[in-house]
């Protein structure tokens, strides 16, 4: 684990995309009428997304425990592309980009488990990171 | 959740892939040669898998909690990309796809954190379902 | 803990209530239009409560872990009060009423934390067993 | 989840109460004299109230991940009603009132479930925030 | 992860011991009169060892998430040396002696963590599988 | 649990060891040739022993969660005793000597976990602080 005993605290922001394909239309018209059989999609995997990100440090060994100060869940449909992004924000000594990218990919994951049952060709596709702020280096993704 | 009371147990077996692609050969190397300062990548990310797959139910809201009878990490190189595999088997009443998925997923975020301080170009690409075996319906993904 | 080796397995099935009671109509107008700043309060509150029933071995040193095959969370408002249903089913050799208690007490302490920034007078009370059935002794509450 | 980057660290103190109602008198002796057959209710809870506290964040998708830097139970006995007393205390950008009433409500779920088998008639009544201290609103119950 | 697909359920023991030894006659007492300042030392390091068994699968990769049907924690006191022994049963296919010697491991931690504000030189000695029954080979620790 | 509100943030520094002594030289190859078939059982441990450093606070009721800022975990083979070194580095206003120790164990049973299949006579000998530096007493083994 990195030494982060001598680095100071500053503004972390991160924000990390996950894209959720689904194959028909009427998967889309069921999340947004709201008539998927587990329940609310949308909601449900922000608040399975929410406690992910809190829960990063104890799936990645090297990951710092940190004092996550926000979370933001927002969807955004294209077609038959769900695309998520999760915003996480920290005033600490490292940054949030894993924790953002393990809650899209958690808010991914949980779509994924509650449009099965009608679904047979959902696809979780890229996972990335947007953008960072704070720390040495920002980082914009060039194709965004 | 589902109710699976009624189910009876069956062998489920479940494989997901991802993908991780870095952005230089060098990166590769350090993997091969074990000099990433984080530590040894393959054995480290399959340790955070194996506990990933285990702690599903407590990430996604509708997973049934299993008895996780085997789980197996496995990577291939392929130039710069490498496909992780991850392999769950259960005797139970519900499948484990979303467990092997969630699995692969971790191991690709445990890549991406244990080099991204020597590869800032890191990629996780899809993280997909290659096939499964019990229940009602056998799945194996066309294009593999 | 108890020695359960020397028991069956039986169908398992337990539902307790837990009541929110809010200070305000406005309170549950918001909810039912889903006005709430932090999101949808029943959906949100739901997936915390599904997450939670699995989570109790972790909490309760005695509890056993447990094969849980389904778990329910219903609402019902009634003027200022919220019921909250949260119905466990598992087939094994102990009951699942203590599990249900725990999802309904998770599920009213998330709709307490979702709704103190919209209303101070919120009160969570009760939280009983309705009934259970299975094992040696079935239970339901005289009163309901 | 509110942003909490741009608060500043106060000192925040909060106590939350739950009543546990056993439905005889032998439940309290058996308490008091140390011969509940699943241990010491009162030590055994505590700790499970000392946990439950720091938990609190993995099961509320919106509590911010805290530094619980003092958490106390308290028991009080008033003929067949137990009175406990969860004060919880943090610097930090917002409150603990959240952490001390779910750590009121698993120490009397524990109690619940070591009871159990000696008591068919226990009731969790009222969760309640007695008071607290810090942020921008002091908050006293009026019916202390 | 081994995979135990193939395995039969059996009765599995184990119990495991740790040593605690305490530097001062005034420790032993302060346990036995309930005068330690965090606490009744033993009920409060049972609560927390009941619960670490259940926790094993959560730390060690390689261990099968198993159903824990009996955990029982016992002190003897030999005069500066405390033995705790965990006794873990389980009717699975695979055997409890890690989850036993990780409940006494933490039994024994979270004695140390009591007691070390009245008396800094208590150590932790061997944690030791003493027997296991079920399974392809017994066990039992030829010195005992 | 310690009331730390009125405690200052200052460097802590703790180191513990745990000795795990196998029983055969074949044992020390097959872990130098990384032949041991659950795989690579330094790295593994290691991951194992980051992950469980940051655990602490949820297995042992009274230590306070905690910025862990920096955790190393050292193997030193002396014939058939491989001791571990687990340091870990806080800025806080408590000590990580439990979370050192912690470590350390979580490493040795995760070494004996991996090993079991290929040693029966595996023992994990003593668990201790080595030293730690910070808070009012710093502390040295004076054997070391």
């Amino acid at each position: 684990m990195v030494d982060i005993t001598n680095k100071i605290n500053t503004l972390r922001v991160a924000t990390a995309q996950a894209i959720v394909k689904v194959s028909r239309h009427e998967t889309i018209e069921a999340i947004k009428n709201g008539t998927v059989p587990k329940g609310d999609v949308f909601s449900m995997s922000k608040a399975a997304g929410l406690l992910g990100v809190k829960k990063t440090p104890e799936l990645l060994p090297d990951c710092h425990p940190m004092p996550i100060e926000y979370t933001g869940i927002d969807y955004t449909i294209n077609d038959l592309e769900i695309s998520i992004l999760c915003t996480v924000k920290t005033i600490y000594k490292t940054g949030v980009e894993v924790e953002a990218m393990h809650g899209a990919s958690i808010v991914a994951l949980n779509m994924y488990d509650m449009l099965k049952p009608i679904d047979k060709g959902i696809e979780i596709q890229k996972v990335k990171l947007l953008n960072k702020k704070g720390g040495k280096s920002d980082y914009t993704d060039r194709f965004r």
